[in-house]
């Protein structure tokens, strides 16, 4: 299947049907109609038939669509059907915080080590992991057949982390520093910019406050 | 002016364009066209000129906008010409770590108050706060102004806080749990869905890989 075309809005929404299936599969749901997912998810039937005819339409007949069928398809696109190894780098409160949490290695996101460059959090566990120095960085990449690295240190120092990882050819970067990265097209960049959420959420709030009062 | 109508897509730039004009305004530069901030944020001139649009333009005159002004005025629309209130729901690793993010201060949104439901952690110190109980919440809410709730509890519990909060009419709840709150129109969302970012990432690390192997 050539997904070339595929925008990355429709990608964005992904994961939102796999929770709701995965959550209807739990309650032993085992078909359903783009009608009842619409009213489930609060999104128009027809964005749903948009959106899953990117991928073949999931074979929906008169009845509605598979549960079981197509959580586990959207979840194959989603590269859940395989393990994927992490690093976390940056040690600090929030890298801690993404180490403990136990709901991505249950998805099959598994975090194989963790890396930061100050020497007093150097050696300490965190999460039944030696925090390591960034020296051993490209040897443990290479040797733990690292494909995701979690980026949780401040913007001044991430364009640098970038290029080393970049220079590996690590596959996906998974990045909380507040800077866009340039890198090669090979590797993958996903941004979680949290300042940026909290922006939006105070111009929703206050658009909301100015049109009601 | 009215922003009814402008899209949450285009929202959702608007602090990435703040940032960019912070640190050209730290650079102490004083114009730019959207010809050179075009090259700079990896993005068509003309989408820059059309999301301006939708505020009025800002001005835009032959030698290109003014930086500090448009710096202003897009933290203005951003809310962020005053404080935020906030509080935090959820004191384990990722509340703290949020608590901790001095960078959210600096840009006017302050916690003012951590809660937690497990005994062993209330009336814990966490970022210069101690932990309250739930059954403090709308008493404190009341008292201190708080706009803003930060959900970072398990999604059970989730939508009941969320139905808590609004009935005292909090503006805004910024939801880390990994669950859709169902909220009246005066309630703003905005979700960090972690998970799904990370799925969204390992989509593009398979899509890659798929297409040059």
């Amino acid at each position: 299947m050539d997904n070339k075309d595929i925008s990355q809005a429709v990608i964005s929404r992904l994961p939102r049907y796999h929770r709701y299936l995965g959550e209807l599969k739990d309650n032993n749901v085992e078909r359903i109609s783009s009608q009842e997912l619409s009213v489930l998810m609060k999104v128009t039937a027809s964005q749903i038939r948009q959106d899953f005819n990117n991928f073949g339409g999931f074979g929906q007949q008169g009845y509605g669509y598979n549960v079981e069928y197509l959580y586990d398809e959207i979840g194959r696109i989603l590269g859940m059907d395989h393990t994927h190894n992490l690093i976390l780098i940056g040690a600090g409160n929030l890298g801690q915080a993404l180490a403990n949490y136990m709901n991505f290695a249950r998805r099959g996101f598994v975090f194989k080590g963790i890396f930061d460059i100050d020497e007093s959090v150097i050696g300490k566990n965190v999460s039944d992991m030696v925090v390591m120095p960034m020296s051993e960085l490209e040897d443990f990449v290479r040797k733990n057949d690292i494909d995701i690295a979690v980026l949780t240190i401040p913007k001044t120092g991430a364009p640098e982390v970038a290029e080393r990882l970049s220079r590996i050819g690590i596959s996906g970067i998974w990045n909380f520093a507040h800077v866009d990265l340039n890198v090669p097209d090979n590797v993958q960049v996903e941004n979680v910019h949290l300042s940026d959420s909290l922006m939006k959420l105070s111009y929703n709030i206050n658009r909301y406050q100015e049109e009601n009062n």
